[in-house]
C-alpha cells in the first residue's frame, strides 16, 4: 500500500514529465506507426514462401519432365536397334499426347470439384476442362503459382504412359499405341489419382497413404503394361515352348544413360511431392527425401548385383542392374520421408530382389516385357505401397492393400477393356512381316542406325 | 456538445491514469522502436527477392546451357557417322568460341551504355569490354547478382550459334567455321539483340517484342545458317538434276535425346526470360510460361505426326517429329506468356507443319539443311515473332513485321560479308576427298564409331 | 534558459491535449505492438535465407549427381565397344557403393567431432555412423536442412571414384574395383576432406585453401587413378618397346554428350560449394562461380584446339578437346571465386594446355590411362590448386603446396596398399583370355552393342 502511494508520488512528481512524454510518445508513435507500416506492407507484400513453393514445383516438374528423356533412352537402348527408332518417336509422341490430354481432361478428372459414392466417383465441373492458369497478378490461395502445380502433374501423368510404353515395345502398332496413352493419360489414370490426390475414396475412407505415386503412378503404368503385353502377346520367337529366346538390348550405353537420368529425375519426382518448400520443416523434408530417395536407389543396385551375381555364378547382368535402380526408386516412392537412410536401403534393397526374382517369373508365364517395366514398376510399386505402413504411423496394412488392389482391379479392367477395343478394331499388334523387318523401316520410314551392319 | 464535455470530464477523471500512460507509453515505446528496428534490419537485409532473381537467372542459365549438349546430340544423330565425331567437336567448340566472345566484346554490344540513330547504332563504353561481375559484396541495383545475369544472357549466344552448326554441317571446314561463330557471337548477334533488349531502334520506336528470342536468337542463326548453306553449297551427291538423295542419320536415338535435351533447356530459355521471380505475379509468370512453352511443343509433335502421316501415307517421319517439337518451341518463344494454353498448342502446331512444309521446299531451292535447323529456327521463329501481335495487345503487326525485316536484312548482309571473305581468302569448304572421307578422319583424325561397319 | 521555460509553458498550454495524447498514444500503442508482435513472428517464422542455402546444396546436388552420368558417357564412349557395357555398369555401381559408404562411415570420418595430432587425425564419434538427418521440424542451427548438406558431400564422393574407374578400364575385374571404390569412399577421401572441410590439420595449420576441391576430390580420385594404373599394368598390346598402340574410343558423340553434362554439372559442383546462398553476397559469388567456371572450360577447351593443332598440322584432337574442358573445370575448381573472368580463361586454359602435354608423357611411361583422366584430374588439379595463391591472398603457395603433397603421399600409400592388398589376394587383373574377348561378355553376361559388327 505504501509503495502504491509512492509510486504515485514518484508518478506525481513525474507530472511535467509525463506531459511531455505524452506528446513525445505521440510525435514518435506517428513515425513508429509509418515505419511499422511500411515494414508490413514490405513483409506482406513478399512473396518468400509462395515462391520457394512454386519453385519446388517448377524445378521438380522439369527434371520429371527429363524423366521422359531417360525413358526414351532405357527402352531405346533395350530395344533391338530395328525399332531403336520407332521406340525413340514413340517417347516423344506419348509425352506429347500425355500433356494434350491432361490439359483437355485429366488435371479437371484427378481433381474433381465435388466427389460421389464415397469419393469412389469424382464429378468434375464442365468449365475447368481446359485448365487454365487463371489470374496471374495475384497470389493464389493455394500457396504456389498455379501452373507450377499443373506442370508438375502433367510430367506425373506422362510417367505413367512412359512405363507402358517399354513393356509393349517392338511389336505394338503406333497409332493403336497412342489412342490408348491418350485414353491413360486422360482418364486412368487421373480417376486412380483422384481416389487420393484429388481427396477420393482411398483418401478419406482408407487413409490410404502414397507420397509420390508408387501405387498411383507406376503401379498404374505397370498394370496397363501388363494387360497390354498379355493382349498384344509376346514377339514373335520369344517363346518356344519352354524354352525362351533372349532378344539382347541393342544399346547399353543408351541403357545406363537412362537409367542415370530417371535416377536424376527422382529426386523431382518425390522431393518435389512435399509439395511446399517455403519452411524450415518443408525444406528439411525435401532434403530428407532426397537422400532417401538415393539411398533406396543404392539398395536396389547393390541388391540387384548380389543376387544376379549369386544366381549367374559371378556374373552379373547389366540391365537388371539399371532395373534394380529404377525397382529400388520405385520402392520408396510411395513413403520417401519417414523411413530411415537405412530402412530406405532395406526398402530399395528389396526392391532389386524384386526386380530379379519377377523377370524370370514372367518369362515363365510367357509374358513378354521388352524392358522389365513390370517388375520394376509394378511389382516394386505394389512392395513399396504396402510396406509403408511399416513407418508411416497414419497408414495401416489393410488401407494400403486396399488402395493397391482397388487400383489393380479398375486400371486391369479399364485397361482391358481400351486394349481389347483397339485390338478387334484397328488392331493393336503389327504384321510378322513388319516385325521382322522392324518397325523402324515399317512405321517411320527411317532406321536408328542406318550404317551400322547387324552382327 | 455534452458529450464532449462528457468525454472532457471524463479525460480529466483518467488524468492519473493518463499520466501513467504516458510514461508506461514512453518506456513501452522504446521497446516498441528497438524491436521494429531489429525487424527493419532483418526485414531489409534479406535478399529474398533477390536472390530468387538470381536463382531465376542461375537455374535457367544452366539448363539453356545444357541445351548445347541438346543441339550436339542432336546434330550428330543427323550426320552421317562419317561425320559425328567432328559435329561433336564442333558443338563443344562453338560454344566455347561463343562465351570467350560474349565476355570480350559481345556483352557490351548488346548492352551499349548510349545508342545513336534512334537507337539502331549502339555505343559501347571501352571500359565495359572485359565484362566484370563489379563488386559481390552489395545488392546490385538491377535487382539480382550480375554474373546470373551475363551467364543466362551468355548461353542465349550459344544457342544462336548451335544453330548454324547444324546446317552446314558435312562440309564446313574446322577453322572457317569457328571464325564465323566469333564473328556473329561478338557482332551480329549483339547487335540484334541490342536493337531490342538493349533498349534500341525495335524495343523504342516499333514496338517490337520478342520475350525469349523467337527473332533476336532463332531467326539470327538461321538466317545466318541459310546463308551458310547458299554460300558453301549443298553436300556432294545430295542433289542430281530434280532429284534429292536422302542422306539419312546415322544415330536417330541420339538425335531424340538431343530434341528432348532441347524441351527440357526451353524452359530456362523461355521461363527465365521473364527476367524476375521474386513476386507472386513474376513466378505466376514464369510457371505460366512453363505451362505454355510446353503445350506449343505438343502442338508442334502432334502436327507434325499428323501431317507426316497424311503425306506418307500412314508413316510418320521421326526427324519430322524432333524437328516438329523444335519447331513448336521456337514458334512460343517470341510470346509465352500472354497466350492461353490452347492458343499455344494452336502457335506451336502451326510451327510444326510449317517445319513439315518447308523442309521440301528448301531441297527443291537445292538449299541443304542437314538437320533441319532452318524450317525450325528461321522460318519458326518469323511466324512466332508474326503472331504476337495476336495475343499481345502491345505489339502490333507492323512492329513485329519491322523486327522481323531489319533482323532478316542485317544478318543476311552480314553473315555474306563473312561467309564469303572466308570463301574467297582461307576458304570454307573442305575438298571433295575429304567429304568423301568424311570430316571425322580429315580434321580431327578419329573416327565416332570406328569399330561399326558401315552398312 | 528562457528557450527552455517557453517550452515548459507551451508544454503546459497544452496540457489537455497531453493528456489526451497519453491516452490515445496508450491506446495505439497497442494496435502497434499488436501489429508489430504479428509481422515478427511472420519474419522471424521465415525460412527465407534458411530455404535458400538449402537449395543451392539441393540443387546443386543433383547435378553433380548428374556428372556421375557425365563419366558414364565420357568413359563408355572412350573404351572400346567390348568394354562399354561393363563400363557402363561398373559407373552405377561406383555411385551406388559412393553412397553407401559414405552414409555408414565417410560422412563421420569427414566431419570428425574431435580432432588429434594438430587435426591429422580424427576422432569419429561413435554414434554418428548411419548418419540421420536429426529433428526435420525445426531449423538446424548450420542455416540448412541438413540432409541436403549430406546429400551435396555425398555426390562429391562419388565424383572421386568415378575418376578412378576411367583409368583402370578394359582390364580391371569388376569385384576388386568396387571394393577399392568401397575403401576410396569410406576411409581415404574422408580422411583427405578431413584435414581441410574438417577443420582440420591443412585447415588449422597451414590455411590451405581448396573451394571445391582441386586437391581434396581431384587429385584424390586422380592420385588413386595412377596408382591403380600402375599396379593393375598397362592393358594387353598397348605398348610394344617404346610404340603406343592406339586403341580409340567406340563412341565419340556419348564421350561428347558426357563432357557437356560434366560441364553442366560442374556449375554445381563449384558453385554449391559456395556453401549459401541467402544473402546478397552469397548469390553474387555463386552467380560469379558459374560465370568463372565456365571462363576456365572455355579456356581449357581452346587452349587444347589450338595447342593439339599446332601438334598435330591444323588437325585437331576430339577426346583432347573433351578432356581440355575438364581440365580447365578442374583447374578452377580449388578457386573459383577470385580470379577475375580472363583470369579463369588462363587459369583453365593452362589447365588444357597441360592435359595435352601429360597424355604422352604418361604414355611414355607406359602408364595407360584409358580415358585420360589423370591428366585432367590430377595434373590439372595440381595446377589449380597451386594457383590460387596468385588470386586469394588468404593463401600462400608453401600452404597449397603442403596441401598437395600431403594428399599426394597419402593418398598414394593408402591406395598403393588397398590395390596391392587386392593384387595379391582376389586379384585385381582379368585374365588375358578375358581381355581380348572383353569384360562386356566376361563379366556382365552382355554385349554394349550386339549388333553392331567390328570394324
Amino acid at each position: 500500500m505504501g509503495q502504491t502511494i509512492g509510486r504515485w508520488l514518484r508518478g506525481a512528481a513525474l507530472l511535467p514529465v509525463a506531459l511531455t512524454a505524452g506528446v513525445l510518445a505521440y510525435a514518435q508513435e506517428d513515425d513508429l506507426a509509418t515505419r511499422l507500416a511500411a515494414l508490413e506492407e514490405s513483409v506482406n507484400g513478399s512473396a518468400s514462401a509462395y515462391v520457394d513453393n512454386s519453385y519446388l514445383f517448377l524445378i521438380g516438374g522439369i527434371i520429371v519432365m527429363l524423366m521422359a528423356a531417360g525413358f526414351c533412352m532405357l527402352e531405346a537402348g533395350l530395344v533391338r536397334s530395328k525399332n531403336a527408332a520407332m521406340q525413340s518417336t514413340k517417347n516423344i509422341a506419348l509425352y506429347s499426347i500425355a500433356g494434350l490430354m491432361f490439359w483437355l481432361v485429366g488435371y479437371n478428372v484427378a481433381y474433381p470439384s465435388a466427389t460421389m459414392l464415397e469419393g469412389l466417383v469424382g464429378v468434375p465441373s464442365l468449365d475447368a476442362f481446359f485448365w487454365s492458369g487463371g489470374d496471374l497478378s495475384v497470389q493464389s490461395d493455394a500457396g504456389y503459382a498455379p501452373a507450377s502445380d499443373w506442370f508438375f502433374q502433367m510430367v506425373f501423368v506422362a510417367t505413367a504412359a512412359s512405363i507402358v510404353s517399354g513393356t509393349v515395345a517392338e511389336r505394338v502398332k503406333l497409332w493403336p499405341f497412342l489412342i490408348f496413352t491418350a485414353v491413360l493419360t486422360a482418364l486412368i489414370y487421373p480417376i486412380v489419382a483422384s481416389w487420393e490426390w484429388g481427396g477420393g475414396y482411398l483418401d478419406t475412407v482408407w487413409g490410404f497413404s502414397d507420397f509420390a505415386g508408387s501405387t498411383l503412378v507406376h503401379s498404374t503404368g505397370g498394370w496397363a503394361a501388363l494387360v497390354g503385353a498379355i493382349v498384344i502377346g509376346p514377339r514373335a520367337g520369344k517363346y518356344f515352348g519352354k524354352q525362351v529366346h533372349p532378344m539382347p538390348g541393342s544399346n547399353i550405353p543408351l541403357a545406363a544413360l537412362g537409367t542415370f537420368i530417371l535416377w536424376f529425375g527422382w529426386f523431382g519426382f518425390n522431393g518435389a511431392s512435399q509439395l511446399a518448400a517455403g519452411t524450415a520443416a518443408d525444406i528439411n523434408a525435401v532434403a530428407q527425401i532426397f537422400a532417401n530417395t538415393n539411398m533406396a536407389a543404392v539398395g536396389g543396385v547393390i541388391a540387384a548385383m548380389i543376387t544376379t551375381s549369386i544366381m549367374y555364378k559371378g556374373k552379373i547382368d547389366a540391365t537388371m542392374v539399371f532395373n534394380g535402380a529404377i525397382g529400388g526408386l520405385v520402392s520408396i516412392t510411395a513413403e520417401p520421408l519417414m523411413p530411415t537412410m537405412g530402412q530406405s536401403v532395406l526398402i530399395g534393397g528389396v526392391g532389386g530382389i524384386l526386380v530379379v526374382l519377377s523377370v524370370p517369373l514372367l518369362d515363365k508365364l510367357k509374358i513378354d516385357d521388352v524392358v522389365g517395366a513390370i517388375p520394376a514398376h509394378l511389382v516394386c510399386g505394389i512392395w513399396g505401397t504396402m510396406i509403408v505402413a511399416a513407418t508411416n504411423t497414419d497408414a495401416s496394412y489393410m488401407g494400403q492393400f486396399v488402395g493397391v488392389a482397388l487400383t489393380g482391379v479398375f486400371v486391369v479392367a479399364a485397361s482391358a477393356v481400351v486394349w481389347l477395343l483397339l485390338k478387334y478394331t484397328i488392331g493393336v499388334r503389327c504384321s510378322l512381316e513388319d516385325e521382322e523387318m522392324g518397325l523402324d523401316k515399317a512405321e517411320i520410314g527411317l532406321e536408328a542406325y542406318p550404317e551400322f551392319s547387324r552382327g
